[in-house]
């Protein structure tokens, strides 16, 4: 069996990482690759690494050019996709890899985005709890924040077991450039880049912010509340998450490890490494994999978890295959692995 | 007027950015350069970047060798200054770069360094309230860690004014890989660095946890608690420091940027940049200055402060030359300045 | 059909990308993984990217241990390989991506080795004119050099065309530093490598030479003469190799574009782009592709050609992988892509 | 005494660092600085590294806002200088970073700039043979190009000896980002260029391709041909230049070393490294330094030469800031030291 697949925004990172994926499954073909200002180009000049695509030309992003294909993904700026949808069958599969569809609340939406709410998809981390059974079968599907996937995945499984306190959960992070798109920023030259860290998006104004807070809460069965930094490291992929959360009082290490364990044991791209290993960004580069380790700081009374993941993979391209995969009931790691390219 | 100054560990990067500045600075001359695996190299080989003091020959460190310089600085491993100190002249000016003599407790010496305390020196960081009348004339200094001078830097206005809390201060910090020394591990290959980040010493087990605790305990005039995770950033120099605590009820962001800029206002080497910049690790690469911004997280109720530094200039080395200056009666800036390298 | 393969060297970079493309193999089952200092570790341990071989253990490179499997890759030291495959029965394949048995000339050899010739196996570059047939079946594989794969890709066509002069060619490439392999050494790490470019290996001394001088010639008929400087750029892997040749006179760029199209459009993994893209090594990272572009410069009398490779992959691993496909009779590419991991 | 000194393109890199180094210059002041898109902004929002200048604000580039200063700072794209220069006094030192008055040839202009003459000005590397004394109490100095300065250094001893061949020059250079400016093109995203290396400007298509052959044929007294391929690296800073000429018959590398020894020893910025130690871009970053090395590379019958610089210090800006101190008067070391920045 052969899927068609459409790819919008097929010139950007998001979209480019798609491919890349998608020409490597087995049961997908790609279809039409869509832009806008580079329409009419060869996706050899923009994206030169997907040699076996290098001939499709993109065309405009329109209804009438996704339509006709079994999956379509959006890889649009924000605010872009509902309409596209409501123009698209209701048997087609859409992936939405942008945030319009991932938040509940209509309230955090107009805070943290400023449009009008445009409702609420079956949300593409199947690791987090509840979630899988929504995707299959699925014909709307919003693919989470990089950093969401990131932080919920490491903080999830403790909060769930109630072994760490959902009010003050401190998050700092770091991520790759490509998490910052191919956008004409000064702040994002490879001279400004290169050799040097920076924050962004200081005091809770990240729009990741309600997205982490909506996930977890789903997993603790209460709300959580989140302080998240992130920051700008000088390398293309990948990001680095450090979660820390205070001690329900008498939590061990032990008990952390068993709940990580009973949580992702049969996940098949999510894993607690063993004691003394530590994540790190280039185990999963270029992978679906998302690699966790943990401490306890008993001195501060803290939980410190570390997570480590590739952006454009698990992050975005390889979370919306995965959840494609569930939604045309495939297995559901088709096309997808669990090998790095490192160094 | 010109002093003699001889320098130990003169291979290792420490070494390197003592003698960078040194060479620079109108009242100093290099005298003496020791090592121990490099006796009887030319520095040219070693330190290629120092092209005028290229022809001087490293002997071994010994006090003999050091003898008879008006400062010594010391770049050795950690347990090799007490010794080597207490061989040199009480007149003269020793400057440790080494752990050795920063810590008052014992008890937490030996608890994060499994060794016996060799005292407490005066500690080279004039900014912290309190320190730098213990500088001026001094003739045993303890040069700060790099990663406490960033940290407490951008902590300490805002515990000194009692406006956040001292018992839950969480901080994560990325260092480039200097931080790390010249040493042949496996990790600090250019093929395992590049391109990623992780994290190492997480759960409080850092040594510089307890000297993070000291000075800004010593700001607060209370003890202060720490979580501190490090992370290993893909850049040779530079520590981005993002540090939360908890606000005080009521405290407002126009507060905390009051009592920062009361803090530093007069400082030559620290400060608080202007509303809306961000600081940035290239900003002051090679270089004795660090930069702070801060933002009040209203919702999850912390003070977020990012500051970020030279760890071999103000961090180490620049440290140690200011440190140097104050014992001296010398101007305080005199050798070093505010100019980054960038990009 | 299912082949067994043993990997020795398997802590190594090369060891580590011939597992990365095993792993991925539909046709190949990992056997033993060898080494030596690492013997009893986990690979999980040692190559943290390849999790889905994280619990096999390394055991000593012995004949007996490599001995059993139908498939044996040598990733050893050079010198070490020609007695370990003597003690292999005949009918194993081995693939030796060491140096031992790539050169024809025992005095080129001796004189650039230093040490006693131990013959010439066929040589796994299917690309190069003449050597397909010779890998058909082959049980001995030498696996080119990754500078020697690169170059040569981009001159043969030209000099078997007869349309540059094998007697005055330059070349100059730039290599991620995995092509260093993970030796502990001092310009090796991570401080010393980023920000920061050196050559190596200056005056014809490189052992790569005449390596690159065997295959032009096989691929002119007639002796070519190279003079070849390697440098080493901050990046973890890639070649980018600037091949310059004196044009023989009348030979224009479409010629050049003629005899590059005829030579390699049928080849899988080798390309020259289309007029006015350019390789880039961020193109081919983590897959076997080379990319190749030319101009004329008439002004300097000189054809000036560009190729790009990933060092580990089609310069080493891959390329492996590709011969061992050969030598068992499968398609040649099988397990191998042409999808570059970017940005 | 103190002059002061305007500076246009304050924006860019250029710009920045001429005012990185006037800011350390014991002789001069800085006054106006200018730009064209950002007038109206400090230069602390731009620049943030110059602390020492954060305050001062940008105006229009127009002739009266540079008059009233001794020196004038030109760093601006092509063909802006020449009109501007017309309406500032004779008697004011003009320092042009752009191509506009390099070249001789009114014809190799217009080929490779496409634009009309305008006239040449005496040329700002003293170290080539006959232009320091052209220097002295100049008031119109064109500042030479970053890749001319580190390649024509690298060559010109050997051509002015007559021990190279003049008709064969080949040259593959490699350039930190800084190069190309801080313009907002795709492949300058940090995204694009970390962790690879491509080509750009080849085939002899490159500007300072003309400008190189224009230097070397100075020092050589004969006209030299050049063969010139710029690659682009992945760091901030730096150029390697790898310049490699036919030997006259019969030269040695004793004599080779002769020539560059007789030809740099009293020079303070360029110097021929001990045998065995090759240039790298790290020892010279952020200093006015040049080093250079050379091989003899018998069996190809080649000199190979390989000098390093920092581009936009003695490449741009430091070379400004000497030409400057030879225009008034001062000593010609002024403000400039050979301490790179490193690790």
């Amino acid at each position: 069996m052969v899927y068609t697949a459409a790819v919008s925004g097929a010139s950007g990172y998001a979209g480019g990482e798609v491919l890349r994926l998608l020409a490597n499954h087995p049961h997908v073909e790609v279809g039409a690759i869509t832009g806008h200002s580079n329409v009419g180009q060869r996706l050899g000049e923009l994206q030169p690494h997907l040699h076996p695509l290098a001939d499709k030309v993109l065309t405009e992003t329109t209804a009438e050019a996704l339509a006709g294909h079994d999956v379509v993904f959006l890889a649009l700026p924000h605010g872009a996709s509902g309409e596209l949808a409501a123009q698209l069958g209701e048997e087609v599969v859409v992936i939405d890899a942008a945030a319009d569809h991932r938040l509940e609340s209509a309230q955090a939406w107009e805070k943290f985005y400023s449009s009008k709410h445009q409702g609420t998809w079956p949300y593409g981390l199947p690791e987090l709890p509840g979630q899988r059974h929504k995707l299959t079968g699925a014909t709307r599907i919003a693919v989470p924040g990089c950093y969401p996937t990131t932080i919920m995945l490491g903080l999830a499984p403790a909060l769930a077991a109630g072994l760490v306190q959902p009010e003050d959960v401190v998050v700092v992070a770091a991520t790759g450039t490509s998490g910052a798109g191919k956008s004409l920023k000064p702040h994002l030259l490879g001279s400004e880049v290169m050799g040097g860290m920076s924050p962004y998006g200081v005091g809770g104004v990240h729009r990741h912010t309600p997205e982490i807070e909506q996930g977890l809460s789903w997993a603790a069965g209460t709300e959580v509340q989140v302080s998240f930094t992130p920051t700008l490291a000088p390398m293309p992929r990948g990001i680095l998450a450090t979660s820390t959360a205070k001690l329900v009082p008498g939590t061990t290490e032990a008990q952390l490890r068993e709940a990580f364990a009973a949580h992702y044991d049969a996940e098949p791209f999510v894993h607690l490494l063993p004691e003394g290993q530590w994540p790190a960004t280039k185990q999963v580069i270029g992978s679906n994999h998302v690699t966790i380790q943990l401490a306890v700081d008993a001195h501060a009374g803290r939980a410190i978890i570390v997570s480590a993941s590739d952006n454009l993979t698990k992050g975005t391209a390889g979370g919306a295959v995965q959840s494609m995969n569930l939604a045309l009931g495939l297995e559901e790691t088709t096309g997808l692995n669990l090998l790095g390219v490192s160094p």
